[in-house]
């Protein structure tokens, strides 16, 4: 029997995106989707390419988490965390999209966002990212979804970071301008981004802590310096991550190899990456590099960022906390 | 001594580019740039590539319109009236960008528009395409620039109407997004352009009463279909205009090569003409074809929508006025 | 037991997503890819998109042709015709991506392209629009997969046609860069598209007579006026066709709603359809909207070129020749 | 009486905009311009944008040179030395676009490019960065018109090299298409590029050491790590320059204020930069910044790699060889 998921927040670019991807899935039931905005408009309506034949309704608790089996809240950061504690109190399993479960310390989300509204389930979040915390998030009842920077730039850093070789880290990243939101911006008008590439979120930017903490998590206590640049193109994201090695002998093309290579959604390849090969999948595809003259390590990694930078490693997730095979609905 | 012009309406891409011309123009110093929205912030800073170091300021007319020899007035549609109305009081000479005043039946406009504001003054405006009605212009002192489709597509077809050749026409436009303005919608959102192509404005679009008036006038008496479409592309505009002709056998080289040889911006070309080819000029760039299967003219113009197709015609309208040379700071 | 399928000319983007169709479809196996151009290079290293693992063979008849069900021929149009004929000659059963067996008449072919190199075939040639053709298709062992632009056409004018509706016609077309194929050319340079439009194929289209052939065959005997423009995007295709009608009352939501509410692959909708909406699958989408002021008709419609122009459009028909669900594989 | 110019190589991109800035200037004749390719067609035929009615001549030296003041040389590296010998022979002045005299030291030359062709001319050659040399360039008959990269990133470097304040750098340059040239290959087809971004130029990029010479000349000894990324526009580049620094307390705000405010081609600015913000111009825009976190500076810079990347840089050094004002054809 299939499980029956919700996705809270639907209007939005992963939202909606997530409501395709379990719409699509064969062992899970797309309940509801709800919307603060676009209330009583159809999703294939806002999103014709999703062709997902079902409209937005206002959230209902009492009503849509009766019998629900699994949410992905696609809220905004600081607006999730509610929703999410109300869910988890109806013992609905629940993957939060937004920022709000991935930072352990409650004083550093304030630091980097404001007064966290729930400190007390923190320690219950799981972090989101299968190729590390798969077995956690088998069992997990609440999970953390990456971010699509975090996402990236972790699994371009995490074989260098276990194998303690990182001294320090600069990350410089490039976005295409759906993960800036749906929301219609001066930022986000055809004309400010076309022909045009600028650097944003100076003087710095909300994921480097999720960073450091996951780095930290694998042994690399460091201090990064990330820079995102926002591109004249739709989906995709490139990390470029250059690192200050503590050791010049190791084989890093084994070390990537030993570390991706039974990984389904992992690409170790010796070609330049682009975002175009990964675009529309939950792939991440990673080159790293020596720079002979510096002797640093350039590690590359490019995802799409509505993909596996936010709903189908949502969707990757779930399947995990369901028992379903990792790869399933998501190829 | 120069000639002292302001922008009103400058905040937006047509007001802002006008502020530019006159700002580098040797003859005409911008003495004053007003905004509804932005009032308080630099023109440089909104709009850096134009290199405008100019603050914009909220509309007083007793102060503004004090010694002020034209305006260029960059208001919307039904907004722009009133605020001409006030500068033709105090004498001052306009050259309004809006519709309000291009056509000069009110019954018309507010079958397209809305009731006219000031039908009283329709009478005095001349229309601002100096191909067409270069002497009435150097005279006028209500000019009413035409829309950047109107003039592309009366470029293209008045040596057609003027034969008396035109049976028929069917106007296929393309348009990129600056023509639909600096505002913040879902349809200027650059995922929503970007990788697509649609049309718009249906089931009918304001510049068609606007061509068939000019049209007539030239003394081609027809209905038109006109649908525009959205381009990923930010400035420039492309008309493919379809003719029935009345005969089969005028040389239409020749017909064009003598409307047009004389004309400073005005390219007639004999291969297929490329937005890119006219690009921040104020160059309209044509090409006339006999489809030999079926008898139709095919004419394609394009342009730089934002510049002969508003604010450059603006200023040429301007050099007309004030009896400048007519290339005067366009090129 | 699976059907073994060879694509011959999968070094080009319609052969290589060919390729990836039937790699990825549950009853087909890819047999072999041929290539004239880059022989010994996997299809996933110039396409790391696709992800198809297979080497590119030189073309060696008597291996790839033992023991194959059907091929799908990538070639140039004039080259293709001497393959394909090789190919029957061994009972492989054939769709043909080229224009070499569209056309039943060796001489009008003979006119837009040169001398046909097997007009004896062309009687055994079934036209590939399923829509259109579908119990044809399922008996066919050669079908001729239609170019792009008529897939789109044909199917935006068809319910016009067979009514009896259509007086004449005018195509103006849009195509992205895809549609111009790999080969690296002053056409296809980044900097010749990027930011620009421009039309091309004039004097005339190849198209042309591929889609005059089926209009008369649906009763319509028009010459078109047919003119293509290339877009700054890869993927899709729209086009705008202008209908004078034969008459004026016919109900053409009602109409057009008749003829595709059981097709699979069309969509009618009411909304302005985009290309970005059909953006890689076997889709077509459709708009018919009736300018009340001219009487035209004014039919939309949207394609992926690659896809339903091209590549999925050939796995529908593989589907039909095969006695499998016409979907399969294709969503 | 205008100094006589020619443009030898003006088929290409950089060679084509330098002859449209000759062209245009009032004090310099635009006196032949020739080409390897194209010869015989004109150049508004190649690039109709420029509209320099010229065409296009085979090189014969005996006749270009006669009477000739100076010579922009747009030829590729390896290639120009010899020319730029036998001009100097000829005592015509000469301004190298190549890479060819750019470095002083054959070796290293050597080791990046290919032997060098005219090892002894090397010492007769300004490296030509207005901003760094100017009062070289004034008395120089050969110019070496720096790289595009090196442009930008000694632009943004230059201030903290100059105080000793640069330990250790990482350059992460982007630039757009046309900096590949106007080869048609698979790099710089459309759909290669569009919707993409990725790394090139690995393992090590030859503006590298021009880059590490300039930086050593400014008291910085340091080796760099440069990677370049292709972005899908046309003109533009921004370097996001990450610069561990020496020490911790130096005002940078006013360090750059000091640097470059009186240079009417650098703007420093505290918002964040982007490539349309200089687009056609000869402008650096330059931001520094301090991340507070890390100590590291992060400067970002942008130029238009064809302008002041390459040929506007060019009319700004002749300006400077002929006494003539700075800023003059190039506003």
């Amino acid at each position: 029997m299939p499980h029956s998921v919700a996705v809270f927040g639907a209007a939005g670019f992963t939202g909606a995106l997530s409501a395709r991807l379990v719409f699509r899935h064969p062992q899970f039931e797309l309940q509801t989707v709800t919307a603060r905005s676009d209330v009583g408009r159809r999703l294939d309506e806002l999103y014709p390419h999703h062709r997902v034949p079902v409209t937005l309704e206002e959230l209902d608790l009492d009503r849509h988490a009766d019998g629900l089996d699994a949410a992905i809240v696609a809220y905004p950061h600081g607006a999730a965390a509610e929703l999410v504690s109300e869910l988890r109190a109806r013992d609905v399993r629940v993957v939060d999209l937004s920022a709000d479960f991935r930072l352990h310390d409650a004083a550093v989300y304030g630091e980097w966002y404001r007064e966290h509204p729930a400190p007390e389930m923190l320690s219950q979040a799981v972090y989101g990212l299968p190729e590390r915390y798969r077995d956690q998030i088998r069992h997990a009842d609440l999970v953390a979804n990456p971010g699509c920077y975090p996402t990236a730039t972790l699994l371009a850093l995490a074989p260098l970071a276990r194998a303690g070789l990182i001294r320090d880290v600069v990350v410089d990243a490039k976005s295409g301008v759906s993960g800036a939101g749906r929301a219609a911006t001066e930022k986000t008008h055809f004309v400010s981004v076309d022909e045009n590439i600028s650097p944003y979120g100076l003087p710095r930017h909300r994921h480097t802590p999720e960073i450091e903490q996951e780095l930290a998590a694998l042994g690399a206590e460091v201090m990064i310096t990330f820079v995102p640049h926002l591109l004249p193109l739709d989906q995709g994201e490139l990390v470029s991550c250059y690192v200050t090695l503590t050791r010049a002998d190791d084989d890093l093309d084994a070390l990537y190899g030993a570390a991706y290579g039974e990984e389904p959604f992992v690409e170790v390849v010796s070609t330049a990456p682009g975002v175009r090969d990964v675009r529309e999948t939950n792939l991440c595809r990673i080159r790293v590099h020596r720079d002979e003259r510096t002797g640093r390590a350039v590690v590359f990694a490019v995802i799409d960022n509505l993909w596996k930078g936010a709903a189908s490693q949502a969707g990757q997730n779930l399947n995990l906390m369901f028992g379903r095979p990792e790869e399933e609905g998501l190829t």
